[in-house]
């Protein structure tokens, strides 16, 4: 519980209406409730607003008074997430230092102020920086090394000779370095490609739960600075992502692949082997992609094509089964049509085209 | 081993045919061998089972009788895992109790008749409910509640704050609250959202293995009561999902979506952001959703569309190449017999669309 | 650092140019630069190595000689990998034997030279032949049973019963053996299936990271010996898929399917259940599979169709945009034509079709 003169005053904000209020809890507009107050970012969230049952609502300067309490603050997400705190606090793990069950190679180096949990097993020659926070049953294998500040969240596993920069974040279950899936076909036997590369994730990287990312062939796959990837996203042997990406969940990218900076993958978008994506292209959810897409396009469907062509195709594809009825009817008419040419007098005719009509087509004609 | 008079003894059945038969092993048709005791629980197999070398078949008493000696049973599928049971017992796994390995937080309450096996780690003010079942290297991070008679297994890892239902079953590598994938990007960067938000699993739903289910912004992300989730889906951040919904295999469920009771969502299906299912609604295999869908509908494609319409489109879709040509055709007609009409006398012709016709138009003509 | 000289020695190669060259690093044509040495396997590669700032070249005997320092040898890739090796060393894991801390049933049997990393955890009358190694954290369930030379790395699951042949390996995160997803739905709840199967993985088989393959629900799912399946796969109850297939990264197969030898399953194909893929087929990515796909065939699309149909198809869809005017516009000249023949003195047609065009049509007449 917290009074709406509280709420401003934590949030640094200004009240339109009842500051004595009293609020039970937060939440955004398509959950709030009686006494809740919510948040609205954008004046085209008014209407639902205003059928929202929330009591307050904390809004930009910029946005309409609304007939709810209203507290005004310059970044609403902020202010909003300091009340969510306040009401309902985070829980801190109390867990620190390094726990005596991890099993950590004598010849590893541990930096200053590394938080290592329960049951993590850190390999030979393994560096980590300072502030590096391994959790619980997190496999490291011989070679890794991860820069200052970053979080390894429990279940992880990274193969030999990984390298991670500062500040990433990779969740639980992500898998980093595991083989390339490669094979060289031999009197009908599949024999495992090299497997002499590694992966680099270069400073602040976020990878969500459950993704994998292959090891390169002979050198290094390659994680841009900056680029956040989401859960059960796979990244093949060999592809070099730029820097600050946005791949969304469970996209596949295949081997080989390379993408510029700021490129926007949707979720489960397909990219096949060796293609390059430029700059700023964005790709459509359940985009299938086998050639290079160009710096700054949007591009969407299987195959995918540009955005605006492929709007213009799923219109039309949603009318074809009433033009498939139209296209049989107009053949019938225009056999008809033909038909009744044919059996007009011949004398009236002076084309040579009429001659082309009569013999050369295959459409069906009266006797 | 076993006779056709001890497996109706053990099922309960009654004999038609040899009951003196000694049987080897059981398996579906498919698979079943002579000496083999097979299943059918439907009329439409009867010609399936015919072909089937099977020496008896378990069968319900409305299914016809075969010349394969006959166990009759009310419920085809208890019975015969019975047999199945008896001719190839599950291995029961001996451990009990509570691990001297498992990490367990001071501060964490452990119910009655809780198992907890080796080398799970359970934070800060964990609540276990009675006979809740830790499976080896589990993570279960502060603050987490689990209600009675839910089974994890080995390698989940929860997040902070989840709470989960009574009698729901985790797969191995199931992770739930991770990070949701939201940022802003300022200058350049991106910076991830609130993560102030959990997971809440209600009763009785079972999650597959590798499964991923991110936590909420700022509230709570939430599955409902009775709902079964295939391996390797991935609910976002958000989402709310009602009861008893069925969501195969590598579905993807983007940012805040809701569902209703009883939705199922087939293998590989996804769902852009802000979608709702209706209660009841169905979407096909590798669907793709970006608008709502109403309730007790089923749906098909990308972007999915009412199956009927789909089914219609995807038949013209198969048809396409063929009518190219004849588009083609149509035109070349058209074109002709527009000539023809401009070659005939003008005299003949009286009406005003001639004028049309001679001016207005795009095609090709003769000269 | 390393001279063409002691390279060509190190593979056993011939030398064309400066012998006494110096060598930094050994990269892929796309990444190679001054100072590398870089390979190429195909003639069509030509013109990008010319491209490309290597100062030498791995080539085989049928390679154009290039203006750059080559070494020729008969296997490209096999005289490459020992290059980057020697430049690169992987990192070798220096542990051996079995851990400490790995938890074995007194009734599991351990062969001669099996490694068990810390943490594993291995059931009762669980088998391991001689030399099976077994990562991290691995759970290893009841009754399992693991042929020799198999590696298990960090964080696999082996649920009850499961048998794995010689020679296989399975990475980090692969489960294997959970619950089939097979629900019976009553008074609107649905109850799990019987899990009484298991999984059986034949010799030589491959699983890449956090692939899962549930187990049966009588009897097994079959993995066939040589089969190669990448990461992030999901292979269901009842599947028996053949032997040397490779199913590439986010395939998803549902229950009871089969596939023969060879099947080649491209990323994020999905196939629905009880399908029959024949031996030698390949199914393009993206592909979604709902009936029986002929042997040597290659499908592609939703739903699947020969490839070469769907390509053909791919290309007329491609143009559906334009012919969508084309079609309004032929619909609006076969109109008009109708109009004018209906003008024309009806005294010059002698055909009976000329009623049916009069009478009989939808389309819009001129008044």
């Amino acid at each position: 519980m917290i009074t709406i003169a509280e709420i401003a005053k934590l949030v640094g904000g200004v009240v339109h209406g009842d500051a004595s209020l009293e609020i039970l809890a937060a939440a955004p507009i398509r959950d709030a409730q009686v006494g809740y107050i919510t948040l609205a970012d954008d004046p085209k969230f008014e209407s639902k607003l205003r059928a929202c049952q929330a009591s307050a609502v904390i809004i930009p300067a910029d946005f309409p008074k609304s007939e709810k309490t209203c507290v005004v603050v310059d970044d609403v997400h902020t202010a909003f997430a300091k009340i969510v705190k306040y009401l309902d606090p985070p829980v801190v793990d109390s867990f620190a230092g390094i726990s005596p069950t991890a099993i950590i190679s004598p010849s590893a180096k541990i930096g200053e102020g590394c938080v290592i949990h329960p049951y993590a097993v850190i390999g030979d020659n393994v560096q980590l920086s300072d502030r590096v926070h391994v959790g619980a049953g997190v496999v490291i294998e011989a070679g890794c090394s991860i820069d200052e500040d970053t979080r390894l969240y429990p279940r992880c596993v990274l193969y030999s000779k990984t390298k991670i920069g500062k500040r990433c974040v990779l969740h639980a279950g992500v898998v980093v370095g595991a083989f390339g899936f490669g094979y060289l076909t031999k009197q009908g036997k599949h024999y495992l490609s090299a497997q002499l590369g590694n992966v680099i994730i270069e400073d602040d990287v976020e990878i969500g739960a459950n993704t994998t990312i292959d090891r390169g062939t002979y050198n290094a796959t390659v994680i841009g600075e900056g680029t956040k990837i989401d859960n059960q996203v796979m990244i093949a042997h060999n592809c070099r992502l730029g820097k600050h990406n946005l791949i969304c969940s469970q996209v596949g990218i295949a081997g080989s692949c390379r993408t510029g900076d700021y490129v926007v993958l949707a979720g489960q978008v397909g990219i096949g082997d060796h293609v390059d994506i430029g700059t700023g292209a964005t790709l459509a959810a359940k985009s299938g992609v086998m050639n290079h897409i160009p710096a700054k396009s949007v591009y969407m469907g299987i195959p995918a094509t540009p955005i605006k062509d492929q709007m213009k195709t799923f219109a039309v594809v949603n009318k074809l089964s009433q033009w498939y009825g139209k296209w049989k009817d107009m053949l019938t008419r225009i056999e008809r049509i033909e038909a009744l040419i044919q059996s007009i007098d011949s004398t009236s005719l002076t084309s040579d085209s009429d001659d082309d009509l009569r013999n050369g087509h295959q459409g069906k004609r009266a006797a």
